[in-house]
């Protein structure tokens, strides 16, 4: 795992364009800011193609979706194939119905995505696999989420991440596993989404988006590990702050000592 | 009072189906959260019937209503009045001017309401009642607020629920009044919100409204109580995540403990 | 500098209406509220001449516009000046684009204003100076601050707020200069929009907007600083929530003793 790739995220501080969802929007654009890039959440299509020019990459979140924002959507996403930045997209709640897949799977059909984000029960419905979900929360089945992820990630031509109490992160060949968790991350609304966010930074600023998917990753977890052991017991509001603390405090030095992962050999500059 | 609803709502972790104000939706997405509920806030119209069909309830806010957003709530709330998903209504700043007057008092003609939520100032305009109300966070004023709450209940057959220093909560014929209080609330923007999507969160649980309403409130006020006993001094900032901690935390035998109100025999599993 | 604006504000509790940027609202509201004036976010068409009639002011933040917000805005704006409201401008992000400076110097050109508040790079490219800029935050480049807000402040006929490491205030012809400031402003992405707010509050209290952007600004300014020497280090997260308490608790007396600003000749109730 290439640690050193936080501090060059840090040098550069890109621009993180991120189309948000609405409820998390304002501990995602801290999370960004805390870590060392720049929040952009434009809404506005008028200005797709200058936003999408001078940034890093693109992170498009569908949590909370509406006509004029899918509209914004295509036109954005259009000028990041165009001008080569990486997009990212978060399938929030997709297994909650028919209408979210179709979205999805349109994003999915007509754009080149660097990385896909979810849950296993959104990896799973994207995959057309099998798995129990419910709703929008729900990361828990049955089912083997190494294969379904890396069928997603054959389908769609991308890395596919599949978050959960272990988060399984595939080019559709190699497979990298990363241990570290927190009960609270599931205690606050916004995990989910600022991990997307956290894997559109890292994106901006490699071309190898498999190396990205993982360090973005283990920063987030190891961030959240930190903000938890922290606490006296399950503080559910207060996490989403002291989460936002560790992504500006945590160093390169912290994700390489305290990542838990699997196979070790992913590890590049050690 | 029904303390275990507090434990039914979370062995059954349903989805509270929240149309919200964008100034406090991620503190009210958050509080349901930690409370043991699962918020969806969707925004799409295509999407509203799936959504409701999975919800257990509906919890409407107009705090910050534009044209898109009416339509979807209407479309929302037909759909719930169709599955019977109990409908909550917040009627934000409905004093504040005639325009919001009218947009609620459309909604509650076409719809049936299982509980309305609003300060005294908010359910004294919609009961056509004497009250001296300001802008959008009055609640102080003069007037029988008793007879207003039922009055209102009986015009729009549903509990209504008038908050502030006591809570006086009906369904038009019996009363309770909730005394459990903090200054914190005032100075927190989305409380109320978070207190009507509470109540939104016990009405998928139980038949009885009217007893959702009580343990919703009483939940709530003194995980407000908690979070405020714990603070040297008046932390309006920290109140937040500090209430959403104590959303979590509380027990239904903290409840018991500690809830204040009239009459007793309101108590039922006792 | 008129420090008892801080206690006319409390008296009055005006309410201070905000177009908003969604990412930031939630912490722009609550700062409005623990400061002591009530926030109203309206998005209606609808009611916006009844909003702008019972507010002290009206705050345009363009940070996350979008095409109906812009129709709002125009009508907001016009009621603003047709009610004698005092209209505050916080132009986020333009020199981040083309379409972003348009929009900016359109209502420029159409409404009074009475306070722009933006960073060095944002005063400098409605001044149409020389200035490096890079994205949504970046208030660092090199020139001559100081004339370029004076040209901007003569150019629009109002005064201009150009925050920064120093800010400088001025109604093109006096400059007042505050040196209060934290490196945890950077660092939490709300500030600047919570700081162009709470001059909103203030320009409500008094005619003197020269004065009430100097009272807020340093106001703010001061409530940062002691929110941030609460802290062990830098906690990019916390700072939000402590910003606000400290903004309720802040008093008069506090910001007198702790102001750092020049001309000291521009004290006036010493």
């Amino acid at each position: 795992m290439d640690f050193n790739l936080l501090n060059t995220l840090r040098e550069k501080n890109l621009i993180a364009f991120n189309i948000s969802n609405f409820v998390t929007v304002q501990d995602v654009a801290n999370g960004i800011n805390a870590l060392g890039s720049s929040p952009i959440m434009s809404q506005d299509k008028g200005e797709a193609e200058e936003m999408v020019k001078i940034s890093g990459s693109v992170t498009i979140n569908l949590g909370a979706f509406y006509d004029e924002q899918l509209e914004q959507t295509n036109s954005v996403a259009k000028f990041a194939n165009q001008y080569n930045k990486p997009l990212v997209l978060d399938p929030v709640g997709v297994g909650a119905g028919s209408r979210r897949k179709k979205v999805c799977n349109e994003l999915l059909d007509k754009y080149r995505f660097a990385v896909i984000r979810g849950n296993a029960g959104e990896i799973a419905t994207l995959a057309d696999a099998e798995w129990n979900t419910k709703g929008i929360d729900s990361g828990q089945g049955s089912g083997n989420i190494v294969e379904i992820a890396k069928k997603l990630a054959n389908k769609r031509n991308c890395v596919v991440c599949a978050s959960g109490k272990v988060d399984v992160i595939t080019d559709g060949n190699q497979v990298v596993k990363i241990f570290n968790e927190s009960n609270l991350f599931k205690l606050h609304v916004g995990s989910g989404d600022m991990l997307s966010s956290t894997i559109g930074c890292f994106v901006g600023v490699t071309d190898d988006y498999f190396e990205a998917a993982q360090i973005a990753t283990a920063v987030f977890d190891v961030a959240g590990e930190i903000a938890a052991s922290k606490m006296p017991e399950e503080l559910a509001g207060s996490f989403g702050p002291k989460l936002i603390d560790e992504l500006h405090l945590i160093t390169a030095a912290d994700v390489k000592q305290y990542a838990k992962y699997e196979p070790q050999e992913a590890i590049k500059n050690d």
